[in-house]
């Protein structure tokens, strides 16, 4: 705390899917405000967070690029990808802790919702107890897709399934199977990995890739006429239900 | 079409989860620049979607009411449920259809999501062949929901499922068997049958239920401590995922 004894606080602020004008009013508000900006990035790129509030911040704010020291180049289920992100999450954790003590509000852009998929999540449960925190939802990077589909993606009791491109084939296979509608999140470079595991499914036929929804990139096709090229990370595939509708 | 020929657009703007600061930029804009106002309500009452853009809107709106023909009168599964509530789509659909070929812009106050689980999407398939119609994606009930309870949804590859409280319980100990993460919408008076297909599926001690998320009268408990009080039609319960987090 500072020796005024005022704590600033962080704030987890959902950028939304991408298009400015589909962040709420109040993540609009709190980044025209603010004095302290933080957000992840690819070390050495831009980061698509920071690219999305381009010309909204400030111009005397104070920037705290978050570099990842990894982000493909260790596979998921290798020790030392947990080990290295947790070190490089507590270490901005202890920075963005320090600048709150000090007095600081901190606005941390989170692509998508803050809590569902967010990286912003790992830096929460290691700040929660120890400064104030608030988290400010977004539009989810799904409603974006399904929206730009023009078909609705619920109708009466339909389930929808999130699952991810990065799970076991077999267990996405399992929950294809079991759900009306279907949303795969972290598609990428998984995409084969889906569109297979959706035509054991018997769900290919009925299936839509979508990237960057919401952005002015926007491509929407059918999963089985997508070819096999290169789809961003954040591509989303889905599957429309087909619930009760009067 | 007008005179003109200039024909208008039906809006589908979805209003996020209550609160009005968590609308999104453009509904924000275009509820404030409205000339024409339709939103579906209970006959005899407000209308909830109407209360949450209380002086937002020009004072020389001209608004459309939409009240439904029956709400829980009729069980939804009775072929007259379905029938009465076609013939009120059709007929308000032709309303909003005459405005538009009249040349007015239609802005309909859509709850939460349009495209998920929301009543527009009845809307929608009887407009879009006829009039320009434009969604505009929001923040879900849900993700205000799961922001309430201060606990992220989803980690790492978990499988997030989104169940409604109208569903056969069977199917739904089955679904909240096999995800990870679970949010059930439509709770209201299913709320008995939520809690024990919960207990069926040995989840119940991690549930919470979550009322009237991001509005003055939210409410956050565990739902194994909610008691057997009836609560709104549209709290959320929800099981909190527990994947990967380094």
């Amino acid at each position: 705390m500072s020796a005024q004894g005022t704590c600033g606080t962080v704030y987890g602020v959902g950028l939304g899917p991408g298009d400015p004008e589909l962040m709420s009013v109040r993540a609009d508000r709190l980044l025209r405000a603010a004095t302290h900006v933080a957000y992840f990035r690819k070390a050495g790129n831009a980061g698509r967070a920071r690219t999305t509030v381009t010309g909204m911040l400030p111009a005397d704010v104070t920037e705290i690029p978050m570099d990842y020291p990894v982000t493909i180049e260790i596979p998921l289920d290798d020790p030392a990808y947990a080990a290295s992100l947790s070190g490089f999450y507590a270490q901005v954790a202890g920075c963005l802790r320090d600048l709150a003590r000090g007095g600081a509000d901190v606005v941390v852009l989170c692509e998508g919702d803050p809590f569902f998929y967010g990286s912003f999540m790992h830096l929460y449960t290691r700040l929660k107890d120890d400064v104030p925190v608030q988290v400010v939802p977004a539009i989810t990077g799904m409603s974006a897709a399904w929206t730009a589909t023009g078909i609705p993606i619920t109708w009466g009791d339909d389930v929808l399934s999130v699952l991810t491109g990065t799970m076991p084939q077999a267990d996405m296979v399992r929950h294809m199977t079991a759900a009306d509608a279907l949303v795969v999140m972290k598609v990428g470079r998984n995409l084969p990995r889906v569109r297979d595991a959706l035509a054991q499914a018997g769900k290919l036929d009925r299936a839509w890739l979508v990237e960057c929804a919401s952005m002015d990139a926007q491509r929407v096709v059918p999963l089985a006429q997508a070819g096999d090229r290169t789809v961003p990370y954040f591509s989303i595939v889905m599957v429309h239900g087909q619930g009760r509708r009067p």
